[in-house]
């Protein structure tokens, strides 16, 4: 029998790896897809059974035939992690109406068409994922936030109208909200116990997956025991 | 003396007739911007000072060319209005990636666009009134809101980073939370004791412009007394 | 005619004073209900149709007997203010059953009574109005709020729960949210620009009593223009 | 080496036998305390390593002195889980002060009473995991939940409060957002698919005591996949 598909949109060694790597364990062909394939494809030869995927999330178009690509290759996607996401630390007074929308192409529009490339298959199938990558930012705007805190606040809100839809067909949409700073992977493992560690932000992903359907998660804090909030 | 300058973004027979008529009675002069001038022109000849100005909202060149003119005929703005929206009633299924970006660019961008355009004076000022209308959809997603909560719900967020950055400059920034249908101008009056009736949230709006600096308000959402909620 | 009916729970020289002065100055008579009448007497003095009554909010039975004595002295109530609250500053550690009771007592049970003894005339008079006067700690709890913040968090949500069935028989329900810290009357001038101004809440609160049917706010925030949020 | 010990307040044949049946399963001891032990103790006997152990949950007595017998025979408590509940389902004109202080005081009363029992020595021993079993209610009220909204809504605030307060201590404070009707265990199987499945909360409660410290959540709500929201 072949693998379930688990796509993964936005990839670096940071959350994207890690997710890669934990899906790869639990028995997933992994779709990788991010604008460049130079880390990706280096990731993809760690895993047993993963591709990298060029694909700029800001751009339907990318989006779509990049899609089409992983269907080809693994299969229809049965897990959609979409972790692209961008932004900029401006006012209102200091980002510019380019900042602005690129940042929504990222974190709203691209999660949007990345959703509607593996709907259909989930629908017939009756069951599949789909799990946003927010963060608090989704909640409030500061004064800095101008571009970021917008644009994942119309991804929380876009993921809830879509799990209102799609629950009921089978498909757990879920948003995890990420509350907190990311350890990096060249951070000494000393420094970040106030950090999240990409590796736990991408088990919480999983469990989410696992759910049986009459307790279903919609949306799922996670931040560092430490972290002020 | 000349008389402060109020400019509405989205002027239709309903709530930006509705605006304007309340400025103008409270000595505003009126700048009336939507995309045609067929009707905010008409409407302009109605009231003491008001002029009619073509803007598509959604377009960043245009806005900042409509503001500009504003300026050059009635001085710096004192109260901006955001009241343009649009929504298509469509699931994530069913929306395109169009139509996404549209509902995003007149709900979202343009109030960032036409705010921009309109801080400088106001900070140079020391005081000045940013009003967004916005609505329930920004607070949750429905099936059918896939393109308008979004939108909705980025809104206003970048009102609270706004907010947050310049009511310590005297700019009072405040989002309007409309729940509920409202009162067409076509309507019977016995038709719509469930329906918000235009000029009532046009004075709420005012009301906000009055506060005093000790005791602002963000968020009001206004809804009628019928409404289920 | 007889002056409306304006009673005021939790009376003190900041807001209870301001809503009670504010109330006078709009024509209403004025019941000014507090634990002691040491200083509310002193103020009803000073105001051209109030009368004190001792009311310890806490408690039911007293709260029911000082109603009864309103009514008999003024009429029927057409609003009801309740500013009665108290809270310690304790962490979940430090506070004790007692003291979390008591801030229950007051904040939050106390409304519910203060209402039903007000709520019956105005279904028959198909008007009033119930305001509380609310706190961001309603919102949220920081580790020092373990008694305040559930306390309030319950008032706000009865209020809602208040609000939705009361609205469509014509009693306007609101919760004010106050978000800072407010100025006290033995305060120079000078010093509090970054606080609220109880006046300020006293105007926020009567137009609340004046939004038409068609357009009702719920829930309004006031804070400083300075204040950090 | 002795078992962990998890204490569940509020054991009926639903959640509360759920809980037991999950930790009883994942090795720990499990201390039942519930009102009534006519049920418990017959559960206890079904179990590896349970007893039952009489305790209102709305009487700070009952609760110091039933924790205090937990101690002496299982040990610390490493988890609790707070589960007691009840709710009557009146309006703001029907609810009485008797009954709305008894919701109270199981809901919220009784959950920050437990709590305070078992915190001394999850500080000692820089570990534990405190659960509360909320409820939709808690964010929001309608008319019919004029006393069970309040007390859910006191009740999360009051979490949020202790979590912020403990987590840096190592105590994983949480709260369950249980948003749905609940399988009873006589209702035939076909007939709730649209419920949610006391088995699956308990998942969903172990699986939050599993969670690394660097990605730990504060708020998980569970839903059936057929539910309206």
């Amino acid at each position: 029998m072949s693998k379930p598909v688990c796509a993964i949109v936005g990839i670096g060694p940071g959350n994207g790896a890690s997710f890669a790597r934990k899906f790869d364990q639990e028995g997933y062909a992994v779709a990788l897809l991010s604008r460049s394939t130079d880390y990706s494809s280096e990731l993809a030869g760690e895993l047993a059974n993963a591709k990298a995927y060029a694909c700029d999330a800001s751009d339907p178009a990318a989006v779509v035939s990049a899609f089409d690509q992983v269907k080809t290759d693994l299969g229809e996607v049965d897990t959609l992690i979409y972790n692209a996401g961008s932004g900029s630390w401006k006012s209102v007074e200091e980002i510019t109406a380019q900042e602005f929308e690129l940042g929504w192409r990222i974190n709203t529009l691209g999660a949007l068409v990345s959703s509607q490339q593996v709907i259909p298959a989930m629908k017939q199938a009756g069951k599949g994922n789909i799990i946003f990558v927010g963060a608090t930012a989704s909640l409030r705007g500061v004064p800095m936030t101008a571009g970021f805190a917008p644009a994942k606040a119309a991804q929380r809100i876009l993921a809830q109208s879509m799990a209102k839809h799609l629950w009921p067909q089978g498909i757990h949409v879920a948003v995890m909200i990420i509350d907190g700073g990311i350890r990096s992977p060249h951070m000494p493992q000393s420094d970040g116990p106030d950090k999240l560690e990409p590796d736990d932000i991408a088990l919480a992903a999983h469990y989410l997956t696992t759910q049986p359907q009459s307790a279903w998660s919609f949306e799922v804090d996670v931040r560092p025991m430490l972290e002020k909030w």
